[in-house]
């Protein structure tokens, strides 16, 4: 059987979105910046695209500016509303550390710069209090940067009371919201947001595209300079079939959102019961403000690479945390964040289903799991050591 | 008769990069950062794709990094040549007046961050000489960037003296080569070039990526944080089938330049000496220095954009100067730095032709923009003035 278990980290295309993009590459491949036909009509259709966007948000199509992907809208955020407290002569921000490294990153820079960074404590079941966040805010905050839904936990954050809190102070509200888009119910002005980052590759849609949603009235700085396109707000000749694809699969998500959670949900729960069942194990972030098709765990005595390479042997293509460090021996800055002892960081599986999974499915990954932690603990000297009671269990 | 001549704006995506595209949306559609067999055969994917860039530009694969498009590529080149120049005290950069507006723009903003642009002076055909640059180099000059080929009038530029001089001067040397690639045959080493900018979609490849090459021991700030993609130098998951296409229009583009730039080349001299015919007409640009497929004149008495919907009623897709810009109202600056006077620089006319074209279409279209310019000048307040003599010719 062959599962891909991994959509937190990026997704198959649909094809619906794939035949949104075929057009533009051949037929109407004109530059939309031209004011001939063939680009007018492209032109048309990237503003199609752009209300498409604004449509499942609930803002204004001025509102959207098309990104490379997320990264890039984080960063064009981050360093915009930065920037704009710096006139201001506000240089404290206020995050999380169980933000990606796309935020993260960009926060270590500007801390470089002399900015302030006060990163909230997200131990336990790695959800933010909007409390907190209140606590956190000062004179001197121009922005409050947190996650709509964490890419490694799936934990879903109080955003609209956070949003409400940040409008009331008067302080940019920016939410990376990669994970959350085309699989939560969003509405940027309902939840006082000012800034949304959103990349295509994770709801179906293509790679290398994304966009910035950025209320009106909210300063925004180039990241890319260059030529008039987005409003002036990104140089670069527009990526109209990315785009294309991004609306379609956007609007193909947006459209069956409930019925999607309303088919992983029960599905995902079933996942984590049988995984909770296996001895030492421990679910990681919260188990009801998560999103449908996040689940990840710790074992206890398991060192997630060989985990995720025996997985593949048997079909499932599964992740130990986010794919941008699956690569790397770090421990997952965002298990270590909830409170997790390094050794069991290091043990961490995340399997992140879509609408296509099946009860099947969900038998066999809890079945292919138990077997393969149970082999790796069998020829674990870490294991034997705990067996034999000359180490204690983490994990009770 | 349907003539695209506007390919330095765009082109029309290849087949072969098409279908280089579609397996990698849909089939392999992992993320290279996995640890399992659809990301490793991603990120093989994406290895083999460096390496046909390198091969094409004759550096090594892992002094390439993918980008969003050219205009990323840029942006990233000059803070990071202005960034190490700025740590060792020196920041003086020599550019010229006539550079795509995401190396005019980037440029503006170092320099309202205290770095000194010394732009050269380009009149006259649109060449910069070597000697220009050797002369304004200084000794806390820290970076010489310079176009290979300008995007509206095709000029080429002498780059690999200009390399020389700044590999003898020890000034690290960027080239805008977006509209190069593809179309000349380009070494990285024999010409010494430190950094190089690209995009996919000024070759027949898809729009949305393109590619920085990066000399070995050349530092680079990262423009996007994120994960370690890229080396760390490019936050954001790899757009791998955006690069995959780019990677097989470069090698398209790359085996046949010879090939085609023979069959164009006497096609665009035939249109050239065509619109020569056109009274009070001139050439833009170097008649011989010039890229293949560039076509570009001012008419006198001409408004540029009445000009282009004319021609596009006549089923010709042109365009007047820089696609950023043709939508504006500005006179390009391409042809100011040229010395043309505004109120010629706003009756331009740039034909960029591809491999298909025929000599056919040359000639429709010689007779097309003939035509036109001669309706427009029947109803122009101006021409009957130059024809009265009440106000004097500017072109000859």
């Amino acid at each position: 059987m062959k599962i891909y278990a991994d959509n937190a980290a990026t997704t198959r295309m649909s094809r619906r979105a794939i035949e949104a993009m075929i057009p533009y590459m051949e037929e109407v491949y004109g530059n939309p910046s031209s004011l001939y036909s063939i680009g007018q009509e492209a032109k048309d259709a990237l503003e199609s695209a752009r209300e498409t966007v604004a449509g499942c948000l609930g803002c204004s199509p001025g509102e959207i500016i098309f990104t490379s992907g997320g990264s890039e809208a984080d960063n064009q955020a981050l360093f915009s509303a930065a920037s704009a407290g710096e006139r201001k002569g506000k240089k404290h921000i206020i995050s999380t550390a169980f933000e990606h490294h796309a935020v993260l990153h960009a926060l270590k820079r500007l801390e470089k710069e002399g900015f302030e960074i006060t990163l909230l404590d997200v131990s336990g079941s790695g959800v933010v209090s909007p409390k907190q966040v209140e606590e956190a805010i000062r004179p001197d905050t121009c922005l409050v940067t947190i996650m709509y839904a964490n890419n490694e936990i799936g934990t879903i954050q109080p955003i609209a009371e956070i949003g409400r809190i940040c409008r009331e102070k008067g302080v940019t509200f920016h939410t990376d919201a990669v994970q959350a888009v085309g699989h939560v119910n969003i509405n940027v002005k309902d939840e006082n947001i000012d800034m949304l980052s959103l990349s295509a590759h994770k709801f179906h849609g293509p790679k290398g595209v994304g966009a910035l949603y950025c209320r009106k009235g909210i300063p925004l700085l180039n990241l890319i300079e260059g030529g008039a396109q987005e409003g002036g707000k990104r140089g670069g000749t527009e990526n109209v079939p990315g785009i294309m694809g991004l609306a379609a699969a956007m609007q193909e998500a947006c459209d069956k959102i409930d019925e999607s959670a309303a088919h992983i949900t029960p599905l995902r729960d079933r996942l984590i019961e049988g995984l909770e069942r296996i001895p030492h194990s421990i679910l990681n972030g919260d188990c009801k403000k998560r999103l449908p098709g996040n689940v990840n765990f710790c074992f206890e005595a398991i060192e997630g690479e060989s985990l995720l390479l025996l997985l593949d042997d048997k079909g499932i293509s599964a992740s130990s945390g986010s794919a941008c460090t699956s690569g790397s021996l770090h421990a997952s800055h965002v298990l270590l964040a909830l409170g997790r002892a390094v050794e069991i960081a290091h043990g961490s599986l995340r399997l992140s289903i879509a609408e296509d999974i099946t009860q099947e499915q969900v038998d066999y990954m809890i079945k292919a799991v138990d077997e393969v932690v149970a082999y790796l603990r069998s020829i674990s000297p870490v294991w034997r050591d705990l067996q034999e009671g000359k180490r204690e269990f983490i994990l009770k």
